[in-house]
Parts: C-alpha cells; sequence; structure tokens
C-alpha cells in the first residue's frame, strides 16, 4: 500500500486541506494583516500550533492559499488558452464571471484585500508571476510579451473591481453583449501585440 | 465684510479641512470599516464630537473625502480631456503617475480598501459616477459612452493595482515608453468606440 493512501495520510491531507480553506476565506475576508493564525485554526477546528506545524508560518500560508487559488483559473484554463479567438474568449468568461449576483472571486478578493500590506505583495506578486503572469505571456507571441501579458490581467482585474465590487452601473447594468463587444478588440490588441507594439 | 472672511467662519473653514485631511489618511490607510471617528479626530486635533457637528456621520464624512479626491484629478484633468490625443495623453499620465517609488493616489487606496464594505461600495459608487465617470462619458461621442468611459475608468484601476500596488516586474521594470505605447491604442479604442461598438 503506497504511503499516500495510509489514513494517517489521508488524515493529514484532510486537515491540510481544512486549513487552506479557511485560511482562504479568512483572508479573502480581512486581507493578510487582518486575518489571525488564531482565527484561521478555528475556522478548521484545529489549534494554532498545528497550524504553524503544517504551514511553517502565516507568510507560507498565504503564499500556499494563493498559490491554490491559482490552481483553478477560471478565466486562463487550458481549454481557454487552446481557443482560436482568444481575445474574445477572455472577454466573454471575463463578463460570465463577474455578474451583478455573483460573489467576486475569492482569489481576487484575496489580493485585494492584502495590496496594502508590503510582505503581502511580495508574496502575492510572485505567486502571480509564476502563475497567472507566466501562463499568460507563454499564450503569446512577440514582442512585449510579459507587458502585454499584465495588461492583460490589469484589464481584468480592473473589470472586476469596477463592475463587481464598485458597482458601476455603467457596467453591472450594461448589456452582457455590449461589453463583451466593446472588450474584446482590447484583449485582441494586447494578444496580437503586432501593431500595438510596432 | 462678507460673513465668509470673519475670523469665526476662517476657523471654521480650517477646523473642516483639517478633519478632511485626517479622514483622508484614515480611509486611505484603513478603508471605511477600518478607520474610527475617534482615530480621525484624533489626528485632526479635535473631538470625536466635533467631527460629528461639522459632517454628521462618518458615512457623510466619507462622502465628502471621495468628493475631495476627485475635485482635483490627476488624469481627468480639463488641460488633459482638451488635448487632441486624448488616448496617449491618459496612457502617458497613467504611466508617469505610477512610477515604482511614487506613492498610490489616496483617493485610489481609499476606493480599494474600502471596496468590501458594502455602505462605502454603495457611495463610492454614487461619487465615481458623479465625478470621474461623468467627467469621461461628457468627453465621449457616440454608442455606449458611459460603458467605454467606465471601461477607461476600469483599466486605470486595474493598472495601478497591477503596477504600482502588486508591483508586477513586467510593469514595475518596463520601458515606460512601451507601456505608453501599448496603453494607448486601448485607451483610443474606447475613445473612438466606433469600431469597438459597431
Amino acid at each position: 500500500m503506497p504511503a499516500a493512501l495510509t489514513p494517517r495520510r489521508r488524515n493529514a491531507a484532510a486537515t491540510r486541506d481544512a486549513i487552506l480553506i479557511s485560511a482562504r476565506r479568512a483572508f479573502a475576508r480581512s486581507g493578510y494583516d487582518g486575518a489571525g493564525v488564531r482565527e484561521i485554526a478555528a475556522g478548521a477546528g484545529v489549534t494554532a500550533m498545528l497550524v504553524n506545524r503544517y504551514f511553517g508560518s502565516k507568510e507560507r500560508l498565504f503564499a500556499e492559499v494563493i498559490a491554490s487559488t491559482m490552481a483553478t483559473p477560471t478565466i486562463l484554463t487550458p481549454e481557454n488558452l487552446a481557443l482560436p479567438n482568444l481575445g474574445q474568449t477572455i472577454a466573454r468568461t471575463l463578463v460570465e464571471i463577474t455578474k451583478a449576483d455573483d460573489t467576486p472571486l475569492e482569489g481576487f478578493l484575496i489580493m485585494l484585500h492584502s495590496a496594502s500590506s508590503k510582505r503581502a505583495s511580495e508574496i502575492g506578486r510572485g505567486q502571480i508571476e509564476a502563475g497567472h503572469q507566466k501562463t499568460m505571456a507563454s499564450a503569446l507571441a512577440g514582442n512585449l510579451a510579459p507587458q502585454r501579458a499584465a495588461l492583460i490581467l490589469s484589464l481584468v482585474a480592473g473589470f472586476q473591481v469596477m463592475r463587481q465590487m464598485m458597482g458601476l452601473s455603467a457596467l453591472a447594468d450594461a448589456d452582457p453583449e455590449d461589453l463583451v463587444v466593446l472588450l474584446t478588440p482590447l484583449f485582441n490588441a494586447l494578444i496580437a501585440g503586432e501593431s500595438s507594439a510596432g
């Protein structure tokens, strides 16, 4: 029987997952500085000591939470990246996931609520650069691919802030199809790159 | 002597300004929920009771702070809006104000740190719609002007988050001129509108 399947290992994995889920919620709600290890532990039904035994520190736990939210992307999925009309696909998915009654994505909330903490920004930056930024840049040909990828992420983030978190009525109440039509050429310009950067 | 110039009126105006400045700092640092009237009062050297006498409530104070940050815009100035190449002007100003060593704009920080509070979002939304959103939409001809204006604000906000707050190196360490070249056609597309929305 492989080690990964022994009951003890299974319990350890379940505890680890419970801590990660509790941490994800706490960081999304209160940001890096606002969320305490004790609160995260209580949410997972374990002691703060156990959280530290599993993750070493709040910083490491935060890094793992960010990595886990990026492991299940909603926009930059392998399927989406393989579609021929990538710009429209990104636009359509973005408009879809920012509907007025939807809950903002936890990964996004965590980033936003933690952006004012210097240490959390550093960790978040590292994770985004190794995750979404790298995924997106790899899908782009031509000059300034990292810059164009980062601008795609900027547009996605700004749209989430303005449509979903601030709820600007020009975006929240718009015909979704109009938004897709307006966003698609922006993403296409960044994906194509040539004319923009040339 | 007009009433506005009597010493009593002058003192009242100075006190009001001191409270607004202290509130702006507190909201930028801690967001709407995090900043207390007592802390804001202490920062202005007055009592919490006086803050309430001048502004009525934390909500009204918050609305006035947001309005005051928008009264002195950095991008949507009348001068910028009158320039022939508006897209490039917005791009250039945005890249300029998000330099790595610059402090993020307080108005932006306030919005970001308060976005998770339902009440603060409502107030912020109202102020943005009456301020930047209206200013930008008025400068646009053609269909879907409010949507295009809101997308311009989205791109500006997202770029500030990714370049200045998260500090993605693809943006923070980029040649500023490359960023202007990449951003300009995006703003131009939203300003022109015709081909995008047609």
